[in-house]
């Protein structure tokens, strides 16, 4: 009987090429699936529910497999331990559940965030290397957190991917927006129920533009209209960003929903 | 005209055979001496507060330096930044300062307080790997910061020094004892006007002793009192150990004082 299983996973993108396999690269997929093919003995697919860019954290990734009779039965409840013990030090498992053969890890999100670390201070931290986006200007987190308000809603954010990506729907849903510091951390959070590539990086690029002053934060909703990405500020580098929440559909996990037109075991 | 220089350090030791220069091995001590060299063109003598272990990390560091005429005349406050731009990225300078040449950053030590962070979950930490010590079983915070306060106190802290170290005199003064949660991290903090070989790492091990039941919270004052190594706790891992405050004597940065028979420029 094949058993659907879903991962959550925690890693330090820092010496990744990413999440999904590519050839010649280390990846965090490709170093899951050998850790499931050191306690399986077989390789099967694993689906991961976002593509994470080189150098990108995750504090809630989540992944999802199929075992079936021929492999190790192991309780989810163990699978993180076993895995746990043969992934590198930089991926972690932190929990593993059965789900219904129905669900899928990507068409069944409800909602994603995302966290972006500014280390805002004029001097580097020696322990936010690769964790953290150095920026030295002093930032108004609260102004901050204000302009971000334009961001949500449903939006086209054709102006916020990055330029050369071929998407055809641009049409995003932002939930929330917020602004914080800690000490000298000050962090950008945005909710949505998906998002476009490099969107995140291009947003926090423009909340620095708007805090340097080079555009108007009563523009935003201005720049966002105009889907124009040469009006959007610049993309932030990778290492800041950290995939923190997945949320799925209410009915992700019931094994009898019917409008499922997605499901892969129909 | 000699000037004496303070530096204030932050580092992240994951990669350093300890502060103190070593043969065939990196070290703070001579990363920094690299900068300075990059930086005033000659190389002098660097002395820092305390030799931190290979693996410890320091967020306040001091460190100083004396210049002559014939080096770059460069303002304190002109220094972080030169020294930053050739520094290694997991070693920042955050502040410097012009002392007086009678200052002494080991011999006028106020107080240190050392950090420990327990990563304290079932589940290794991505983000903590080299950063904190991964230990399962659940830490009652709260019982273990009452019971932190046996070591408060002057004592003779023999028993919690490195097996083999030969060290004259064991008294210490601990000033403050603290355990607190924050999430997952549980953080032993511990100031003294000086701390023995391993005592912080000894100290903490001892606490985790009594964590499991292996030592009773009301011998600690026989244990310390016994002078035994044997009868404390083991010596934990360097990496969740951080240099965390140094404090100078109030009259440390008196440029007339009289009574300091330590000073160099006598």
């Amino acid at each position: 009987m094949k058993k659907k299983i879903l991962l959550t996973l925690a890693y330090d993108g820092t010496h990744y090429a990413g999440f999904q396999v590519q050839p010649d690269a280390p990846t965090v997929q490709a170093a899951v699936q050998d850790a499931i093919e050191q306690i399986y003995l077989c390789r099967p697919d694993v689906t991961g529910c976002s593509r994470t860019d080189a150098g990108v954290h995750a504090r809630d990734y989540k992944l999802m497999f199929v075992t079936d009779d021929t492999m190790p039965k192991i309780p989810a409840e163990r699978i993180p331990a076993a895995l746990n013990t043969v992934l590198p030090r930089d991926i972690a498992v932190l929990f593993a559940e059965e789900v219904p053969m129905c669900f899928h890890v990507r068409h069944d999100v409800y909602e994603k965030e995302y966290e972006y670390i500014v280390w805002n201070s004029a001097v580097r931290d020696p322990f936010s290397a690769d964790r953290a986006y150095l920026f030295r200007r002093p930032l108004d987190a609260d102004a901050l957190n204000a302009a971000g308000e334009a961001f949500v809603g449903t939006h086209g954010f054709r102006g916020f991917v990055a330029a050369g990506a071929v998407i055809a729907a641009t049409v995003r849903t932002v939930r929330s927006v917020s602004v914080r510091r800690e000490g000298k951390r000050v962090i950008f959070a945005i909710a949505a129920d998906g998002f476009l590539y490099n969107m995140v990086r291009i947003f926090v690029g423009t909340m620095l533009a708007v805090a340097e002053g080079k555009i108007p934060a009563e523009s935003l909703p201005d720049v966002i209209a105009s889907r124009d990405r040469s009006r959007a500020g610049m993309t932030v580098p990778a290492c800041g960003l950290y995939l923190n929440r997945v949320e799925f559909r209410r009915d992700a996990f019931d094994s009898d929903r019917k409008e499922n037109t997605d499901c892969e075991c129909r």
